[in-house]
């Protein structure tokens, strides 16, 4: 039995998760890992009486815990960014290893991080061990893609806005009282918080340094529930994705909605679940879904860092980040379908006018819906799917179509799932 | 950088694919995980000229792989049981350690064999790294189910019959041609290789010892078009899946065809891929998905398995085979909805008489579809979905229904997944 000794930073529901994983399982963990972990000591600001603490001794200054000589390893669950990260520097330059659930310390401060002793499974799509595939199940293969479903509140949004037909701000609301999102929930429905996790994925998969700043961001705030609608008569569901593409000029990183066709497997993970879907060169296509959120999901990934850190002592861990450099492609030069929906004017024409620009930069036509414009005051939304284009020249077709007398509000862009 | 000496045994496609990608991606392997693996022998029955060897010496006699004291691993992909069995137990006799995708050996002789040296994450569901994450992305968790669809030649033949509207036989011979059906398709068709596959997950999941003879086994050769319709009417895809859960009395083990709910998203892993499914206390529920079979898929994860034993050649590996024991029921003793299609005289009175022997053997009906017999000479199919009722009960219902005047053939009976 190999013993190792820890210290929790933090006494929210993930560290509690954690508190009653390790005490639930623990002969079950001994038996299937050969190892016991001991939780020496708890720190949190304000003290919680009513968590049993199993016998840990508890300090108020989570400090405390790089001073503790018992403790070989430190578990981050305080969140924030300042403080979390002065703790794991702390913690790595006293020798103690370090497991955190905190996506933004790695995604933005991962690079001045020793890697050697620091695990952070459970920063990324929660419950499920999409790490460890990179790392180890999927060891031998070189990735294409890696893309996926990273926020539990997109998805919830989105999955109900489709099953429901309910707007957008009704169903933030019930998020939000739900407790799937935040009172205040930029993170999520803008995308940053998709984009940490996609920066963590990116480096692992593809050996680049922690980019954040250069992962494309968009949110949903502007889905409407008439292009969920569109969206399915064209054989797609609206997804919040982030995708990670290796091409020849660099890899792609941008985290934006995306129409995925029903025949994908992603296209079918709904509500609150995320889904990491790795296209590599030996073992083709795979996806790994689960909770990716949540006091007990998220300990899961946490108490697997534990062991996994009990086990490998003696591992050598080489770190691609300091072997690798990747150029991250801004999105203006990826290529990609996309869906359209232009509102103009029901005129005589217009629909041709449309066409001229796009066949004018090349932009092929996948399929087109333009519905009687007669119920919607002289109005009607020209819906087109394109094949794939550059982005670039995108952007300048858009330009030419905002700027028709007869096209009177801002084209709605989606991009496609890319055909991996 | 630890190195790690190979010999393989076998040069079909596993082990031409594990040579390729050892090839193709040594550089990546070594800087991800910080190790060289050099394969010195390989060892197969007949030569071939034709497969580049990358300077590793040649043996007709994989016996010869044993005697090699450079190898520090034996890589097994000869297949069979006998001469495989040999080779495993002499390779660990002699203090080395072994890799296998050998799923019959492991499920019928692997409480004979001992565990501290083997892995064989490639006899279960190919390219899925579903053993790494039972026992280190998971390893905190208790499982309650693992089930999924583990053979890929029943998933592309029922996915291509509900697809196409085509028939079993037809699609049977497709299979062959595709090469995803052997020329005698017992194995993969009648669930012996699922029953191999599952046995293997139970061992690892459940603690239990590898009792193959104890898994209740169903192929899928009885299935029509009739039902594939009839199961999408109510809301169902057929799969053939495994299933193990935990129960109060003891372990579920069952191989059999299986009515999923559309919502699941298991009932959308279509064609040769294999997902599976595990449903555990902190973790919840997570799928894993991907190619269940050939070269490439199946070589990711036995290098996956030789970089995890270089890296953990330290490490302590608990034998939960040793340490627990778990009783495994006899299918009579599972409780499951149904799906039963009975094929009757279209007469009054017969759908009276039928749902007269289900109430009183206490089986509550879901749902009922009754087409009208007269194009059909006068047969009709009564379909009924059942409520959840112990499969002893509805064997005693069964032989009931069967010995009416108007029943007219044996009753297809399919069990409905489990709502776990």
């Amino acid at each position: 039995m190999k013993a190792i000794s820890i210290g929790i930073a933090g006494l929210g529901t993930v560290a509690q998760g954690v508190l009653t994983l390790l005490a639930a399982n623990r002969s079950l963990i001994e038996q299937r890992s050969g190892v016991s972990v001991d939780v020496v000591r708890v720190a949190s600001r304000s003290a919680r009486p009513d968590v049993d603490l199993q016998g840990a001794d508890f300090s108020t200054d989570v400090m405390d815990l790089l001073s503790d000589s018992r403790i070989d390893l430190i578990v981050e669950l305080i969140g924030g960014e300042t403080l979390a990260k002065q703790l794991i520097v702390g913690a790595l330059s006293n020798g103690k290893a370090v497991v955190t659930a905190n996506k933004a310390v790695i995604a933005l401060y991962g690079n001045e991080l020793s890697r050697q002793a620091l695990r952070f499974e459970a920063a990324v799509a929660g419950a499920i061990p999409i790490i460890h595939a990179l790392q180890q199940g999927l060891v031998a293969n070189r990735f294409t893609a890696v893309s996926g479903i990273i926020n539990g509140t997109c998805n919830y949004m989105l999955s109900a806005m489709e099953e429901e037909g309910v707007g957008f701000d009704e169903i933030l609301e019930r998020a939000q009282t739900l407790g799937y999102a935040e009172a205040d929930p930029t993170f999520d429905v803008d995308g940053i918080d998709a984009a940490h996790k996609l920066t963590i994925l990116m480096a692992l998969a593809f050996g680049t340094q922690f980019e954040f700043a250069k992962v494309y961001v968009e949110g949903i705030r502007a889905i409407t529930l008439t292009d969920i609608s569109y969206a399915a008569e064209l054989g797609y569901r609206i997804k919040h994705l982030g995708i990670l593409r290796s091409n020849p000029d660099g890899i792609e990183a941008r985290v934006h909605p995306t129409l995925v066709p029903h025949g994908e497997l992603v296209a079918h993970v709904n509500g609150v679940l995320n889904a990491v879907q790795v296209v590599s060169d030996a073992a083709g296509k795979t996806l790994f879904s689960g909770p990716g959120a949540g006091g007990a999901a998220t300990a899961s990934a946490v108490v697997a860092d534990i062991v996994g850190t009990a086990l490998n002592a003696d591992q050598i861990v080489a770190d691609p980040v300091a072997n690798m450099s990747k150029v991250i492609l801004p999105v203006e030069q990826i290529s990609s379908a996309y869906y359209l929906r232009i509102p103009t004017r029901d005129e005589p024409g217009v629909f041709a006018e449309v066409t001229q620009i796009l066949s004018s930069h090349n932009i092929n036509i996948e399929a087109v819906i333009q519905k009687d414009g007669h119920d919607h005051g002289g109005f009607v939304d020209i819906v087109i799917l394109t094949q794939e284009t550059p982005e670039a020249r995108m952007n300048e077709a858009l330009a030419q179509l905002e700027a028709l007398a007869t096209v009177t509000a801002p084209v709605m862009r989606i991009r496609v799932a890319p055909q991996d």
